[in-house]
């Protein structure tokens, strides 16, 4: 293989370090109008009045839109659940909730026409934390879904859950309540992550023009374009063909741009003004637009003497906010996982999304599985302690293996986990039990190292289909719905037509996403690009190649299998003289040296898991990852010096190591700041620190010291090339790595709450020394 | 049929007249550049000295491009011989001449610019008559080529042409000496026809930017898009795939925008800033840019008593002017046409395209078939006179008939030219030999009637490649690289698209041009779009279909003959209750209810012409139209009132007959300007009328009264559902029939020489009235 395997440049890269890079906030159209919404103030309330005249009245004002505009459409919105409205109706569930909008000539004028605007509000009681928002007489934020859905989950799963929660998701093997009885110890404790922002360069945009009263265009950095086609379709009646989502350049998604946030209002202000619309959100809006769920985790384990694990129930609870988007789905993702990759007889893990009066929040790199990595790699840290077992030791011993059959009740295949993990306790130099007993001290300062593995699904069933178009000269087109974000699926994509084909991969061009001309993909989420459109991508050249063969073989009066494929179309092996360029296949094939050969696949993976049950098949293929890091703990002032990380993960095949390198240290840095300072802070519901002067995300002063990105590779056999999934493969065991090195640092203290902030670790020692509750306490 | 044959509304009707439209100059990108040229003032000179400096300093000033700049790129293209530089290198060949060209923040600054440069030149001696032009001993305009051509006429075709004419294309039957022995009379004449412009509203304009070092992006209203790719990437030594020409927007093209123009230039001075560069070119560039061919005929015809025609020779001499485009092609069209729609079994057809020192020429609708049928038709109603017969019984005597075999050695199918010239006499109410004798005649105003007919074949041999993709929700998307330029390609192409699916015409989007999503196509020209890609549409629909089908019969346990498609999947024929939604038709073809069904082909018509002996296949399928019109002249000054007109193609199958109607009635309205006003004027090659404000173009007050568009449908076997061309067929055929009506009103006078302007006309009659060789002189 020489495109498979090797790093090459990123296709996209020389576009964006030049500027010729176009983003959506780069587009203007003649009579382009400018967008701003009035937002709910209030965390909930009813919406009594609103009073949009003297907004309307403003000159330059070309738009105003409120609730009376969506007569006749599908008010309401949402990826799994239809409950978002275009504009608030009868309520506002959260701050900075949409109450109206208005599209101006000017940006300014637009801000003025916001503030003539009038809404009166008659307040609602309001929930904030997703336990109490869970419980029977919490206030009940969406009314209108709570009989149903109770109704579901009394049937379904044969529980009372209520009041705001959406969904549950369960999933167990055998007999929790005797395995804890057999447990030699049983540990018990929660844990909690606060929301944290996803933190993109580009905040959430939007370009909206109708070009005639069945046919909506838009432009947006979505990574989910035909889902959002189909949502915009859905609320204005139109056939998924009605209406064009094109994707530009994109600056950073990491899942905040997977579903429609601001693209409806737009597309109505479109409608109204009957000009094309522009939405640049601020970033004070962005941060009430989209976030990560925060979660609670109850956790109780049951495990032998030999630190065998015997029992698990976990409960999680994630917090929508004010509206589900993916929740449900990602929720699920977290729950079958929630007792880590290890083998667990006895076990029952439930999910609950619940609504809050939050701000929406929505999927995030990893979406379910940092909130229950962070609890059951505490755990096992914490059940080594106790038994005086190497972390190391206690993990293989429990780690699931190839072949096992997992809780869902499938066999797991591909499963490089325990060499992910002894990779990065090698990489970090693991020394076995002592690490965790003795950390290194010098004056105030204490060194200590930590561990964590993760495992995670990839969304399933779904598909993904992409054709491929041989041109002329033998350079090639891919067309597909994938949203290069940042993490290079254009250049992995071409790596993956260009080997088949035996042409170089500058020789192949992959579209950006236009649902017009671009085909069916599920989403650029959940690490599925490189797995399900590298395989149709793979597949669709294939086809080509196989059209190319053929006609060759028959040209050139020779066996298929006596030919290969160059830069310079086909040969006969063996005899470089003997073969035929493009032009000439074309000219065999069509009578003419021009033309296009076509090759298309739909890929797709069945699956899914019975509600009733939790069992079926989660996942077309299962990631696994680990992470060790080594820290220095201040422990007078509680600060942190991150000195070493070192992250595994198994890819099936590295496509591109680089790039492997680049989103495994991405993922690494950014869950540094979740381990350290990241959290969205609200009082009644109101943002805190909403804005990137009071929110602090990481910078390249974070960096570790030392930084490697160690890969294994197991092929997986229905992976292109073997290769799996990466993107998001390390983000939810660095956090754990991080947490488990500073207590090992420490000699073991109980810090349950993320963000690891400085205050919280001087407060956990001195909790220690006053003999409170801390480790080792089950 | 529910789609295929319904004047459906057009698809992009309501953008062009909401303005939601996007045409290429109202894109902007941020720090877009504009570009303005500096143009030759001579027609023929040696370029000495260019010195931009003053320029390239100028404050706003970001690239000044030369031929210094071409250094290591491909400086000449062209469609068929690369003979035009991207910038003038040693010598400047016509006025207007790319010279040198600037790009700078505003247009005004770009302009200024452009006034800093200093050129040296060193005049040439120039030719501007194309016989002149065509002789041995004028100045030779492309010296480099002279001697290769020279030899390739020499060996190919025994000829000795010379001097600057490109190319030589000849066509014949029988033995002409023969012929013109047997013939009981000989006429021979000669007519001129001067340049035209496209008059399309949008001038030529493009955007051009540099993702990157190898990527290059182009929006350009450009009828051939792929064909531009082409070039691009051979100036710029990139593969296919590094040139993306996307193609917004057109406001007409009418053959103007079918070659490179202004683009290399602009990518030039992209390349160079660093920058996106939009050219829009004045009125007065498009005017030294793009114009039809003018022509000079010689015609010599020996012909019976009886009206039979039994011989004739033809001279064709097309004016390039300083750079070829494609024609040599075009010129090849008016070939073996030159002696009409009528059997002449003794012919010698012969065609020269030559350069001369006027701004470059271009394809034109109807190509170089226009020239020809002026002569052809004028010489017919003379022949007529001569002899005392109706012109209408003299045409279908000599008209070509089904199945005959053509000049070029193949047999015609599909001819109903005889239905066509009998509607349109009907039409008008011809009434037989009378008319051509006795103008009605109140004062100084005479009436008269004429008709004419013509044949014209389309491109031959080339390709057009579609794909279809099916979506989850039924609707349907079309991807092709036909250009809608006003002509309705995007309708009749959704047309025949939803007919073998059975959804209605709004479920199918058709793409606009773009190289990196829509598949190969020859060009949208010479009429061939709705016969070339309506049959690749069409297939790569029914493949789609056929999916459906197969997918339906084997989960519905039924034959697939059973089985209809319609607008909700496909159901059991007579058991409405008994189907699949195609939702449902996924699910059992992929396992899920989501993703994309694909269809696609390649079509490829086989065929051309052998230069020899010019015997081959010229056309895919031919097309033929009538047209017959009544005017009122007045004969002390000259004028022409059009009273009425009406024009007949065989279309083969009318896909969308509104549509046909508005060609028809596009096609009639322009050639009515080129009958009695349009003609560019140069005196030494400099323009004398190159602006709007002295060129006239038609408006509506110069619509006939009457006007009525009638069609033959003789389906052609290999149409889709029997479709041929229609775009450019009327146009030869106005010019002509209102010729015969102003000789019919005057009882015959001799005007060869186009325009039919009001001095011309008094002129003839003055020239009739004082005996001198006029109508009826053979």
């Amino acid at each position: 293989m020489s495109a498979v395997g090797s790093s090459t440049q990123r296709v996209d890269g020389n576009a964006k370090v030049s500027g010729a890079a176009q983003y959506t906030a780069d587009i203007e159209m003649p009579g382009m109008l400018h967008a701003k919404a009035l937002r709910s103030p209030h965390p909930h309330a009813r919406l009594v009045r609103i009073d949009a005249s003297r907004a309307a009245a403003l000159p330059g004002v070309l738009a105003v839109v409120t609730r009376d505009d969506l007569e006749g459409l599908n008010p309401y919105y949402g990826a799994v659940v239809e409950d978002q409205p275009v504009l608030a109706l009868d309520r506002v569930r959260c701050v900075g909730d949409i109450v109206a909008a208005v599209a101006a000539e000017e940006r300014e004028i637009a801000e003025e026409a916001v503030e003539l605007m009038e809404a009166e509000y008659e307040p609602l009681p309001a929930v904030f934390d997703v336990v109490e928002a869970a419980q029977a007489g919490a206030p009940i934020i969406h009314e209108e879904r709570f009989e149903t859905q109770a109704a579901i989950f009394r049937e379904q799963l044969n529980l009372n859950a209520g009041g705001n929660v959406c969904s549950v998701f369960r999933a167990g093997d055998g007999d929790v309540d005797a395995g804890f009885a057999e447990a030699d110890q049983v540990f018990e404790n929660t844990y909690r992550m606060p929301p944290v922002q996803h933190g993109h360069i580009e905040p959430h945009v939007a370009t909206a023009v109708w070009e005639s009263p069945n046919r909506l265009l838009v432009h947006t950095p979505c990574q989910n374009p035909v889902g959002l086609q189909e949502q915009l379709a859905r609320i204005f009646n139109l056939p998924e063909s009605g209406v064009r989502v094109v994707v530009p350049f994109v600056g950073g998604g990491y899942g905040g741009k997977t579903h429609a946030r601001l693209e409806p209002v737009a597309a109505l202000l479109a409608r109204k003004s009957g000009r094309p619309v522009q939405w640049v959100l601020t970033r004070e809006e962005v941060f009430l637009t989209g976030r990560r769920y925060g979660g609670f985790v109850k956790m109780k384990t049951g495990f032998k003497r030999d630190g065998r694990l015997v029992a698990r129930e976990v409960e999680v609870f994630y917090d929508l906010g004010a509206y589900a988007l993916s929740g449900p789905a990602n929720a699920k993702t977290g729950s079958y996982v929630a007792s880590g990759p290890y083998r667990v007889p006895n076990r029952r893990l439930t999910t609950y999304a619940v609504y809050t009066n939050l701000p929406p929040a929505g999927p995030y790199r990893g979406v379910g599985v940092p909130h229950v990595a962070w609890a059951y790699e505490s755990e096992m840290d914490r059940i080594a302690r106790h038994l005086g077992m190497d972390p190391v030791e206690l993990r293989l011993k429990n780690l699931v293996q190839e072949g096992d059959i997992f809780v869902t009740g499938e066999p797991l295949v591909s499963v490089g986990i325990s060499d992910c993990l002894r990779q990065v306790a090698s990489d970090i130099g693991w020394r076995g039990r002592v690490e965790q007993e003795d950390g290194a001290r010098e004056g105030s300062l204490r060194r200590g190292k930590g561990l964590a593995v993760i495992m995670k699904s990839t969304t399933t069933p779904t598909a993904s289909a992409a054709s491929v178009r041989l041109n002329g000269d033998g350079s090639v087109m891919l067309l597909t719905s994938s949203t290069e974000m940042g993490q290079g699926v254009r250049t992995c994509l071409a790596q993956i037509v260009a080997e088949p084909l035996g042409i170089p991969v500058e020789r192949v061009t992959v579209s950006a996403p236009d649902t017009d001309v671009t085909p069916y993909d599920k989403s650029t989420s959940s690490s599925r690009t490189t797995f399900h459109m590298g395989n149709a991508a793979l597949r669709a050249a294939e086809d080509v190649r196989e059209q190319l063969l053929e006609v060759g073989a028959q040209a050139l009066e020779v066996d298929k299998a006596d030919l290969e494929l160059g830069v310079d179309g086909v040969r006969v092996k063996g005899v470089p003289d003997r073969g035929l360029t493009v032009p000439q296949l074309l000219k065999a094939k069509y009578g003419d040296s021009v033309g296009s050969i076509f090759g298309s696949c739909n890929f797709q993976v069945k699956g899914g898991l019975d509600p009733r049950t939790g069992k079926g098949k989660a996942a077309a293929f299962w990631f696994f990852s680990a992470c060790g890091a080594e820290v220095e703990v201040d422990v007078e002032t509680g600060k942190v010096r991150v000195v070493n990380v070192a992250t595994s993960v198994d890819v099936g095949k590295a496509i591109n190591p680089l790039q492997c390198w680049l989103q495994n240290e991405g993922s690494m840095l950014e869950a540094l700041g979740a381990a350290f300072f990241e959290e969205m802070v609200f009082e009644q519901g109101q943002p805190v620190n909403g804005s990137l002067l009071e929110y602090m995300l990481p910078s390249m002063e974070d960096h570790p010291e030392r930084f490697r990105s160690l890969l294994v590779e197991t092929p997986h056999p229905d992976g292109p090339f073997g290769a799996k999934g990466a993107g998001e493969a390390v983000i939810p065991a660095v956090v754990p790595a991080i947490g488990n090195a500073i207590a090992n640092a420490l000699g073991g203290v109980n810090i349950t709450e993320l963000p690891l902030r400085p205050d919280r670790i001087v407060a956990a020692l001195a909790e220690r020394e006053a003999g409170a509750p801390g480790e080792d306490k089950p």
